[in-house]
């Protein structure tokens, strides 16, 4: 008879090895598919995150289709179809078979999938819930014929299981399409696929999507960029951020000879000074065996590292969206709302936390069909990629609950939480690694850095929005003040002149004195296939001006406006050009045109008018030249004020910056 | 010359595996790393959640002690020692040094730790910011000496590396202790290792823990209960919630001779009878091999066991606190601040969701020392594991939230969010699966049938508090008024007669008069090294009365409750016993005695008295029969009826049942 096993023994007998595929078929929730509403959405979007990666590798502007069909009460069919590279027969397996299998985390750039897990967890979860093998379908463009592979998972092993493989003649020069019959279910509206295609063409402008639902209906996203953005570049990991342990790794993985070619050809942003100083530093010889170095010596490397003043970290491994797309993307999604405002987007320099570059983006809308009595939308992305679910555990969610919208115009309770108003705000957090909460990937982790950005960022949208929203209601109050002057005096006088049998006087002296403005009306409407944007002065105000008139428009719309009257100067880098009105009598009015091309994106944000030559408090539908601009002011203003006409105007600029108060006053300064 | 590469070739060469140690080193802030504060935490969480898991599995009652020192500025050495039955040498390597290990994990039945992720990732954490290696001793009882190994994590590999061994005469018969050097920073308050003892210790009062903090502070929480919970059985899983992968797989895998077989003896609740009516619903033969059922049968089969009713999932694989063990280790616990009131604990009976049993328990605890202008404090716990972090994004604070607790006497903003008041709720969820929505195990998904537990459990302690609240008020408000009565009207009385020269009349009669209560006041008070509790009873009403006193308490007490006078009756399971006081005339007074030996864990919120006879808005300090006590009315009751003296009380109880309207009237039914 064998001894009794004791406790410690009988628990021994217990342990075993945990495959990631078992693990997460139990813990599904972590990676999205928690339930069938939510299941559907994250298999969709692991789909087209994929297929929009691997189009932007071989630089194709981006064809996706998904289509989901009804199978049975509570089944879906869900197929992603794109016209990327393909993949090799032999790879089609593990790719979509395989937990933690993939090319892109190794990869030190942005990507949208860096996880290794993403559409194979959806295939592992319609296996789960119908027991049914996906269908991919890829050709790549040297062969003839696309393969078609079915698999399941193998959750035992994590490894594919492949069930059938055949050719097929696809009318796709290349491209790969999968197809998964999975328990999901279909809705519309919020957190929907229809929700998810918009957020992703937002941000994805270079992406034609279309996506057929249940019922046949067939929406399209039609591209509204032709450039397809540039493949980041793979670079080597930053010293900042760097944990010794990694460091100690590096040191013994690498094959170069010594120390010093280590810190200059295996880490990016050290210069060979850099390396001699920081070698110097950590008291090694630069000479060293990398493998040599390790104890004290490693965690003096470590700390030099961290001391020596090194090159920041570059950008080149992140792909931003910029400002004009962020505008153009919102514009072509947003088309029905009709914003009445769409601030200048904020893109910000590349920052680094934990060793990896990241870069924090804001676009903003404000106005139009927006709803005013509801909180903003957030529309948070992170890599291109919309986050739909999780958002009060999102640390964008933090920033702009914690910003105080109510000095930006927006009705916040306390000055805390998410604000109020017709206003939507799109965040893009990019970086060679995401600190998502969860492989599912649907909140961004909080962390100080990070946070600083964010917040940085925010704020620079919200200072654009503060303005618009000054300047509109102060147009507001004195255009119906002007209204009402204008309606109400001919009548009184007509009226009055009767009554006294007295022909009708000349009001105009009259509304002048009483309005005392220069009043600034602008259009911007089509015309003959272009669009002509019109700016009439008119001089309310009791005596002659010389006025200044500035139109500022994007950089790249400069280069294709026609002016009709040639102006006095032009700054195409600024997209800057300015006119003088000489001595404007009372009364009088002057106007200047400008003209764009058949198939300009223009609107009314587009272009601001600032006029110089009067006070800003007499200045009615227009702006007066703002403080900060770096001009040197032009002639009519300066004479105007030698002869004591007018004081110069814009010192006087309305804008506090209540951002100083908060510690960031560097915003402006770090943007350029 | 080789021919070039093309693009699906060069993109096909960069797919590589990813090891499960690389993704999370990368990761970490999944695992709840992703800074010094939290990493610290983390480390002290997953080695106490081991420590007791072992003690448990041993049923040893644990003693664990945490130790934790500066080393250096910005690291911390953490070691965390227990009695448990200590690890086998041979699996100390895997079970500290490899992710997803361990023996929980397959084991469908409740404990702490259940993802074999754990201390393995703190020692992946340790290793990979100081490069130092764990250090784990550890005894099995039927050894001489404890082993000690030095292991590091091979993260390309997910595999230990071991660093040094060595043997150790341990004054312990059997435990083990891990000590890891850490970036880590030590701080005292809210999230602090402190605040998570602390939790620990309020729903394990079995544990004793110790933690010596870097001053060389040393706190200990002593344990309130020397029983140590019953390891959970591991049980079969219940098929509903099966999918259909998951039971295409267990046929697949099981080696009984027969579909039939398998239903009932690798599956929970399927009964013979169930087995042939599943199989005869599904037009399977029983006699079928498992390994043939496939295809349109699997999906017969399992809709077939969706339909035929089965035996409800076994409670035996979860291990609940218990109603008496949540109050007894709050009390251990909030001991300083004298919380006035402890409503009894609510332990909901199992429900099951995915195929795994869950169950929610929910202590309040109201008054006394809690700040009464702050958020109520919620303390979440997860198989008895305190949730220090992400409240927001947890299940547990958005069943909370969503309650409308003004309906039970707290503070809330428009209904909804965290309320306002002196209350602490603890919530704890309990299940052989919980559905954390990552693996740092921080928060609970959502979850319809979770959220539907939560919510019920949640208003029926709310209810207690709203109970507890009126009365409260009430009884101040009536005490008030009767203390100034029997102030000012012997006064006024005095100095009347003394100016008209007259005695002092007796005031009785006025005061019964103006009164008109029967007025009832309860101590609890120690005596003679026990507990005495009293009621006294004096009628201000100004007729005689027959009145029936009931005394309440928890059913563990009622066999060491000695009467002082003789009841008329007693219910031993429900915890009661009365009395009839016959004819208590107006002013007559009559008093109640019941004593607890040495010992006794009694407060006066263990009893509750309660009033017959009299109507409740003729009653001051006690309450009327509640109107869904289930007990034949006692015969003083009725008589008085028949006399025409009283109505029969309690049929206008005052508790108006709210949650009927939203859809939970079956609160009081699911239990018991």
């Amino acid at each position: 008879m064998p001894p009794a096993k004791s406790l410690a023994q009988q628990l021994a007998a217990k342990q075993r090895e945990i495959s990631v595929a078992e693990f997460f078929e139990r813990n599904r929730q972590i990676l999205g598919f928690d339930n069938p509403l939510r299941a559907l959405l994250t298999t969709v979007k692991e789909g087209v995150d994929n297929a929009l990666d691997a189009c932007e590798e071989a630089q194709v502007l981006p064809d996706v289709k998904i289509e989901i069909d009804r199978e049975g009460t509570d089944r879906l069919r869900v197929a992603v179809e794109d016209n990327g590279p393909g993949i090799l027969k032999r790879e089609i397996p593990n790719v979509f078979g395989r937990l933690l299998y993939g090319s892109r985390f190794h990869a030190n750039r942005q990507s949208r999938g860096q996880q290794g897990i993403g559409i194979s967890a959806a295939v592992l979860y319609a296996g789960l819930t119908t027991a049914r093998p996906a269908k991919v379908t890829s050709k790549v463009a040297e062969e003839e014929a696309a393969h078609v592979v079915e698999l399941l998972i193998d959750t035992q092993k994590n490894l594919p299981k492949v069930v059938s493989e055949d050719l097929l003649l696809w009318d796709r020069p290349h491209g790969t399409r999968i197809e998964l019959l999975l328990k999901a279910k279909y809705q519309r509206g919020r957190q929907s696929p229809f929700d998810y295609l918009k957020g992703t063409a937002i941000v994805n402008p270079h992406a034609r999507l279309t996506l057929v639902e249940p019922d046949g209906t067939k929406v399209t996203y039609e591209r509204a960029s032709n450039d397809v953005p540039p493949v980041p570049k793979e670079v080597a990991p930053h010293p900042y951020g760097l944990e010794l342990g990694e460091l100690a790794y590096r040191l013994k993985a690498s094959n170069k000879p010594t120390v010093s070619e280590v810190l200059q050809k295996e880490l990016a942003g050290v210069t060979p000074r850099a390396a001699r100083e920081i070698l110097e530093l950590a008291k090694i010889s630069g000479k060293s065996s990398p493998g040599d170095v390790h104890g004290e010596a490693l965690e003096r490397l470590l700390e030099a590292m961290h001391t020596v003043p090194l090159v920041a970290p570059s950008a080149e491994s992140l792909s931003p969206i910029g400002p004009m797309l962020i505008k153009r993307g919102l514009r072509n999604v947003l088309g029905e709302v009709r914003p009445e405002y769409y601030a200048p987007p904020v893109s910000r320099p590349p920052k680094i936390r934990g060793g990896f570059p990241f870069l924090v983006e804001v676009g903003l809308v404000y106005g139009g069909g927006l709803p005013a009595d509801q909180p903003v939308q957030l529309l948070r992305f992170a890599n291109r990629v919309p986050l739909m679910f999780q958002q009060g555990a999102c640390a964008v969610t933090n920033a702009v609950q914690n910003l105080d919208w109510r000095r930006y115009g927006l009705d916040q309770k306390g000055g805390q939480g998410l604000p109020s108003g017709p206003c939507l705000i799109l965040v893009h957090v990019a970086s060679t690694k995401i600190p998502f909460t969860s492989e599912a990937k649907e909140a961004v982790a909080e962390d100080p850095e990070l946070d600083k950005e964010l917040t940085l960022a925010l704020q620079a949208a919200a200072r654009h929005l503060r303005t618009h929203i000054s300047r509109r209601t102060r147009r507001e109050f004195a255009g119906e003040k002007f209204a009402i002057i204008l309606k109400i005096l001919p009548k009184l006088a007509e009226k009055t002149s009767a009554l006294v049998g007295k022909p009708i006087p000349d009001l105009t002296p009259v509304i002048t004195k009483i309005m005392d403005v220069v009043s600034v009306e602008t259009t911007v409407a089509p015309e003959g296939g272009g669009i002509a944007a019109k700016t009439e002065v008119t001089n309310y105000t009791p005596r002659a001006r010389v006025l200044e008139v500035f139109v500022e428009m994007p950089q790249e719309l400069f280069p294709v406006a026609k002016f009709d009257q040639a102006p006095e100067g032009t700054d195409a880098e600024l997209g800057r050009a300015w006119w003088t009105l000489d001595k404007l009598v009372p009364s009088a009015r002057a106007s200047l045109r400008v003209t764009f091309p058949k198939g300009s994106e223009v609107d009314a944000s587009d272009l601001s008018w600032f006029i110089a030559g009067v006070d800003e408090a007499h200045l009615l539908g227009a702006e007066p030249l703002p403080g900060d601009w770096d001009v040197r002011l032009p002639r009519a203003v300066i004479e105007a004020a030698e002869a004591g006409l007018e004081p110069i105007p814009g010192s006087e600029e309305g804008e506090v910056d209540y951002d100083a108060a908060e510690g960031s006053a560097g915003v402006e300064d770090d943007e350029g």
